[in-house]
């Protein structure tokens, strides 16, 4: 650790248990010396383990609804009184859909559910930023996070409206990082991650083959939680001060590759197989 | 004319008044051979041009409020009525915020307002989809082309959540590409169009010298709503059959500049005088 | 047939035989009603049939050496000589490696090689074009294509310096883009076709395997050589006249795919029988 | 400083004077604890003030010309042998055209420069890595890191073929960080660094007048050449293993701006006295 936080405050959305990203940058940035609030729903709070994190941080968790702009102001205002001041970072890790949960296909969306979608995966992250902005609670030189995935840029079947749930946060990053930027001196960006075997990720379809073809695919597999909450705390710290406005890809290369040996040695075995089959 | 379009049905959704990209598509299919019906909200019916449009094309206009499935479904079935079968392509030009329009900068943003703009600027072009799909309305190797803007990749000021509308509306023309061209050999892509004088686009604030700095920096100069409705013809005909997922600059060259001769030269007269100023 | 390039005039590099997407350009060109020259270097004019397609368009062959600044300018003046006038279009479809060839892999390049796949594949781009603008050869709303490959943005294993060469070349047309469009109104593209069985394109490493993964991942499948040539005619036409400076995907939707459900369950089932194997 | 890279060895490429991007690497990289050597070509070393940054780093210079294999295989042993082993992190930062330096106009490029320009700006960075892996001189998880600048993608008037360089360069870092990740677990990314005032970036044409613009274009202004090494250490770190094959943006947001409000009071400043001008 080399205290790269230290003296900086934030808040941290999304942590369920220890599987999530968001636990593990709550895990390393109070290693790196920062003091930050814990926030999640108050289904997932009772779901989940962030009780344990919290101690484990020596911090509270502080319940609210990312959709709710009265939750959002109580859990800054609260925030600002805990830490003892504005805070210098925000991470957003926040994604659901109800129609993957309730397996509606993408050409049979229920569009109340993809209001929902769009509301709790992506307008949440532009109500954080605004609310913040609107109660002054963001430092200069802050650094604003949120999770994202690469099905913003390219379609993977079975990920359904996420993808274009995601596709907005990267935009509301864009729009909203311009104005933090020119007024506050404050950056915004999604890091766009590998699968990550997350509560969250695996209740997509095919999960699990997907992630043994993304591992396959990427010069460096897939980037684990761990991994990704130490890029995050690099994009926290001081040493990325003029990056703003980015989708950062955290994917081992995945998303530079075209197609790697390793992953068409597994493609060619059934394919041979199929060929024989139909001779 | 060419007869691009000969024996090709469509429906043609935004034409407001003779400035509406959406009115030359029209002008140019009818040219090119096909036949089609036209639609818009009933108060832009009211308030523009479409049935002087609809009398030259030698068709009928169908109100329909795009975010309405109910409206769709009566719109696509009148539409295969008059038109006597299945259509081969579809434009959504469809676009409009009520942020913008009550100058609510991006911070300050009205959250209804901007559920109105997903719905009306980006969601509409799935519902379009899904209700054509359900009542399998498009024939195969049909064209579906939603128009757009480079805001969906780079943040303008004042573009506002119009922005975060168009980045979703291209995701949506990707995840359903996908589907409807596994299942269907049907296309969809979306149109990034210059800055173009309609009723629409004049709406944004300092439009007019925005387009004089995109006119300067485009090589070819901005792309008028009548070069951009001959592009739409193109990817409606057998030309285009394999382009599909696509977002498609057709802007002068303007997205892929980073800085032009001419636009220097204009921005470097102020800088000059500004530099003369301070001393 | 739509008489689209009536009276247009052109050029068109690279037709070696009848699988060539040069060889299927020339001919949808002579049937929209173009008149054109073709070229190749001399080694491919002895080794493939160019002669039959120039007879079957009613043209002429010109060799030449398209890194040989000295051959291009023989070749583009002959070609005004013949066609009587400037031209309005050029297809450049040119690639080779000897590292490739020679089955060198990316960490073992001979340098030699790599400057002749750059200089083959890439500069022979612009030394066409300076060429053609110092001759004044080309005529205003004049349209220049060259043929590239997603591998100019993705890392696929065996495409070797082949990747670096296609960068480049989207990188001219860019450049040169940006000078033709503003001195002359130009315009240069390129397009990123799909993998075709082309005489150049079988010679990379497993080719069969990844064409089957392409098709499956591509919503519409691969686009064939003719599907090609039918979207450079729309380039060439007065359709597409403000787009430039673009790299323009060809390929199905496969660009813009994650993961489909066709090409999953075909790599499934070999992980599966590999997990089955491991236990 | 955090001990970010204590215990990491490293190479330097490309630091002339303390206006460098290279010497501010040197810099930060000496004060996090590593040790590294230097290197440039003799001229820029009799030319500069490298020596200095020597002493200051409590290290040597070794000269290399970065075209020239024999001379990598030189500053590759002798920097084993100084360090005490394998490298961990290579820097390069080089970049020069004689057809910018000559001021030759893009459409009338000396083909013999331009060669240089891609071999000094971009195969050298292939050359470097090729040469390292010959030698298996870099450690697992090691990162390597070049320079690059926006003209990758977008064409500035004046950058000449220096874009075109930016672009193989940026491919080579992919087309590398394949065969580096899954044979050795390296890293490779280019920076694309804001417009600085180096020596090397001082001399392209107009760029004081390009800095003002995208100085008012980023949200938080131009990244510096200190902030740039900062960018630098982080990707040297261990808080950023999986990052690979990307090129990463750090110029205070430019990259995904469309239009600022700052750029355009300036820019609508010279507009209005044109228009008042011509009237």
């Amino acid at each position: 650790m080399y205290n790269l936080l230290k003296g900086k405050r934030g808040i941290i959305f999304g942590a369920l248990n220890e599987n999530s990203i968001a636990w593990k940058v709550a895990e390393q940035a109070y290693a790196e010396g920062a003091t930050f609030t814990l926030t999640n729903v108050p289904v997932s709070i009772r779901f989940g383990d962030i009780d344990k994190l919290a101690e484990q941080c020596n911090t509270i968790v502080i319940p609210a609804d990312a959709t709710s702009v009265a939750d959002l102001e109580n859990l800054i205002t609260k925030s600002m009184e805990y830490l003892g001041g504005k805070v210098d970072f925000i991470l957003h890790s926040i994604g659901m859909s109800l129609n993957v949960r309730k397996k509606l296909p993408y050409d049979d969306l229920n569009y109340e559910y993809l209001k929902k979608t769009l509301d709790i995966s992506a307008i949440s992250f532009h109500k954080v930023m605004q609310t913040a902005v609107k109660l002054d609670a963001v430092n200069e030189w802050g650094s604003i996070v949120a999770l994202s995935y690469i099905a913003a840029q390219r379609t993977l079947y079975g990920y359904n409206d996420m993808a274009d749930a995601k596709a907005i946060l990267e935009s509301i990053a864009r729009s909203f990082g311009y104005i933090l930027g020119r007024d506050k001196n404050i950056r915004v960006n999604t890091v766009s991650q590998s699968p990550t075997p997350t509560t969250a990720g695996s209740g997509v379809k095919g999960f699990d083959h997907l992630m043994d073809f993304t591992e396959k695919m990427s010069p460096l597999g897939n980037a684990t939680a761990d991994e990704c909450a130490s890029y995050c705390i690099s994009l926290f710290s001081d040493l990325t001060k003029k990056v703003t406005m980015q989708n950062l890809f955290h994917d081992g290369g995945f998303s530079n590759m075209g197609m790697s040996a390793a992953a068409m040695e597994t493609y060619t075995k059934s394919l041979e197989e199929e060929i024989k089959q139909k001779k």
